[in-house]
């Protein structure tokens, strides 16, 4: 049974479920997501030689998870800061950025092209993710110009941001990532991904990875993340 | 410099700090500490030896903590059941249930002295945490007099219940688990015990450890445990 791609409706479907009859709040899973794709990098880039991170993050769910991540990354070892230029003014995320604050990891609201290219070992793409639809606005299509120009690795929560959920890096319009993790399950723009690819977000229920024939493989040990690199699949 | 035991107050007086200057939410770290405690947990008890366990949850935080661990034990492949007998009207406390149910984890009421000496292979202490005081009140002090007569290895959640947070177990009066998952920093009651010890709640702020000299360990690699079995202690 091979893994299963998701289109962007089924990926919405399985979390409106997750909040409704699954009972998580937003607070709980985007900080086992966060933590996910934290531990997914430790994985792939020792913070010995990539210590300096630089976590760019959006204004919806995707850049909450960038925060988290931010955190755990803190506590792993890494020197993050964080690129998050349209703060949300809900509860949650002006606390995420408190918890950032408090461990004194630097918030910028612009981007310099030297902390692109020379302040950095590696970049956390957590600009958007599979609920994205539509054009991107400024100040984000410069931000993708410049993720498209860098040589730094970059990391990409959820979907490469620019790709389209489902087509892909269509006319290749945006950069492509050294890693991606997926979460919950992979969307189908994942299927023209080749790099590093884990999973992260174990906590489906049984019930919701029948339904949607999921096919999810299984997480070694404590593990949060599983890689996924290798892993045969199969379209929606 | 020596791992700091702490006092009930300044336990407390940490806890306030990471949910006002810190800007936590319950919900945030109480999936931590639940995480933690069931990541140190996977450690020390293999799935394969130790498939059933028994989560006793008291009525506060504390048994939050083990409705969390509950799910992610169910996550690494235990088979846990729930007993849960004075249960929280708290929205959060309400949603941890539905996450339980939803993977089909039996939580029940009453706890039957069969299930206690036949039917699990570990048993999870998660009634009473630090903020502990006064008397042990029906049902929860039967049920510590059955932990008290039962074989099974128990792991305790912070402090092993009916213990005093700082005195230990006072005349004899509570059981001694086989092993103790600590949060955020042991309490001074910790000192008193000998078994297998780890740490969980990788979430200090530094400015935080340093206020109050808590001298933590290191922790290895991703993990949000560290085994602090054989660490050198000061009592505050």
């Amino acid at each position: 049974m091979a893994l299963k791609f998701l289109t962007q409706k089924i990926a919405q479907a399985i979390d409106e479920e997750l909040f409704s009859s699954g009972g998580f709040s937003v607070d709980q899973l985007m900080e086992l997501a966060g933590l996910s794709v934290a531990q997914a990098i430790a994985r792939v880039y020792d913070n010995s030689k990539y210590s300096r991170v630089l976590v760019c993050c959006g204004p919806g769910n995707n850049g909450g998870d960038g925060l988290v991540a931010a955190r755990h990354l803190f506590h792993f070892g890494y020197k993050p800061n964080i690129f998050y230029p349209k703060q949300s003014k809900k509860e949650l995320y002006e606390r995420l950025v408190i918890q950032c604050k408090s461990l004194e990891i630097p918030i910028a609201t612009e981007l310099s092209d030297p902390s692109l290219t020379t302040d950095n070992d590696l970049i956390v793409d957590a600009l958007f993710g599979f609920s994205f639809a539509g054009e991107i606005r400024s100040p984000f299509d410069q931000v993708i110009q410049k993720l498209k120009r860098t040589n730094i690795p970059i990391a990409s929560v959820d979907i490469p941001s620019g790709w389209d959920v489902e087509k892909g890096n269509i006319d290749n319009q945006g950069f492509t990532p050294s890693m991606l993790i997926s979460l919950t399950a992979p969307k189908l723009c994942a299927s023209y991904f080749s790099g590093k690819h884990f999973l992260g977000g174990r906590f489906i229920p049984p019930e919701l990875k029948r339904k949607y024939e999921l096919n999810l493989p299984p997480y070694p040990g404590t593990d949060q993340v599983v890689d996924i690199s290798n892993l045969p699949h199969e379209k929606l």
